[in-house]
């Protein structure tokens, strides 16, 4: 953790052109160098931020997929040494090793790029054009303390959030979930928060975590989004959004916290949890 | 499943009298009748609601613990002739034939009692006077589909929404979750909702399966409540609630809808899990 116990977060709504890469490696490079010099220390973007989402065909996203040697996280990390310890973390088009595309999001800090992560739930049309991942959000030691990172429709999976806030002997859990995503436009009652949100708030709260989600803005062949960028304290409520258009909602956090998992004398939040009886669920 | 497709849920926020069975068991049960009266197919009613919750000793609480065969189920089940079908789940302080106390909630309807569940996941001092349940919560085939029950603070389990909205083999999914619950007072911001009704929208969301809680009212021994008695819909808004003192919060649902986990064509609550990568939560 740094020394000061506070952390500052940026979560960025933006509005990424499909297809257009160069375009958006700039986008996205001038929205992390304006956070940081702006003093944010967690800089979140949206999911594909690099590509755009609404591709009309797995050809156009091959067409705009790159891998995690890319020029656009060399900006960002380059962006990261304006800042002792700044991080990024961004949704991309990537194209694998293995010559499949993937729903990923890096998180990189001013040594370059410390992990990718492949989203694991694929939302709809997105099957007919990626591969699902296989592996757990990875949770990253920063000098901002963990940072997982999962992407858009993963947060919708209650296991999924418990997998990167819970402690295991093989990994810590996380004290800050960064959520790139693309949240299409969906009716709500008025009033009412975007129903993702709604859903991050109560992900929060059970596992007592922080969690950034950056969505994104810009009507994109026909589709809008609910433009829901929001960050949510452990204790599960909304301390910044963003609303309509582009812009950036701001946190100060206090990220150790997190790591506090205990309610009362008697109650904690894992240790209450019965796991042998969670079979049915696996 | 009955002849119409919509299912009048009652969810009463009523106010026990600590210690005082004879009295617990009139208000519970004219609270029934009257919402079986008025209407209701299914009546939700609170945790504890025969004995009251903040108990001053094990004592006490074993001095007003029932069996499922008291006079009180007698009760309820004698106001569900009133109307075809009806329903009732409320909770009540059980004296198990082990000899020990549960934390534990009924499902009644003409025929008597038809489940008993002990509250799994047991919230800070009610470890010090009750025993854990150890199994999952009940789904009960009724009249009006298929109804699950659990417990107050079993609802910030995602495991355990997530146990009882999932098909197994074993059994079928939830159409409704039943939660008796006293909710202790919490701070919250100002135009907040109660955080467990936060919980619950989201619960009920990404099982798109509706939820019906029935907290609590009336200071007891310094202890008050979050008033939080909602209906959620298997959408995962508020489509009733109850606000401060005793009262009902009614709602029209359509249950067999529940039992729909397609969101597009291509996207599917349930098949979209990915049980194989879930491993490190149980």
């Amino acid at each position: 953790m740094s020394s000061t116990t506070t952390t500052r977060v940026a979560a960025c709504q933006l509005a990424p052109t499909v297809g257009d890469l160069p375009a958006n490696a700039e986008v996205s490079a001038t929205a992390v160098r304006t956070a940081i010099s702006a003093g944010a220390d967690v800089v979140v973007l949206p999911e594909l931020v690099t590509s755009g989402y609404v591709f009309s065909s797995p050809e156009e996203a091959r067409g705009v997929a790159v891998t995690p040697e890319h020029g656009v996280f060399a900006a960002w990390a380059a962006a990261c040494t304006a800042r002792d310890g700044a991080v990024v973390v961004g949704g991309f088009c990537e194209l694998g090793d293995d010559g499949l595309l993937y729903n990923s999001a890096a998180v990189v800090d001013a040594s370059g790029v410390r992990a990718v992560y492949r989203k694991a739930h694929l939302w709809d049309r997105e099957k007919l054009v990626f591969t699902p991942g296989s592996s757990a959000p990875p949770v990253v030691d920063t000098a901002h303390g963990r940072i997982a990172v999962m992407v858009c429709y993963d947060l919708e999976f209650p296991e999924w959030t418990r997998t990167a806030a819970l402690p295991t002997a093989e990994r810590p859990g996380a004290d800050l979930i960064a959520v790139p995503t693309n949240w299409p436009l969906v009716p709500r009652p008025a009033g009412e928060r975007v129903p993702e949100v709604v859903i991050a708030m109560a992900a929060a709260r059970v596992n007592h975590v922080a969690i950034a989600c950056a969505d994104r803005s810009g009507t994109e062949r026909g589709v809008d989004w609910n433009e829901g960028t929001s960050i949510v304290s452990a204790d599960g409520w909304v301390v910044s959004e963003v609303g309509a258009g582009t812009g950036v909602a701001w946190a100060d956090l206090d990220l150790a916290a997190s790591r506090d998992k205990r309610l009362t004398e008697h109650a904690h939040l894992l240790d209450d949890r019965r796991p042998e009886l969670y079979g049915a669920v696996v």
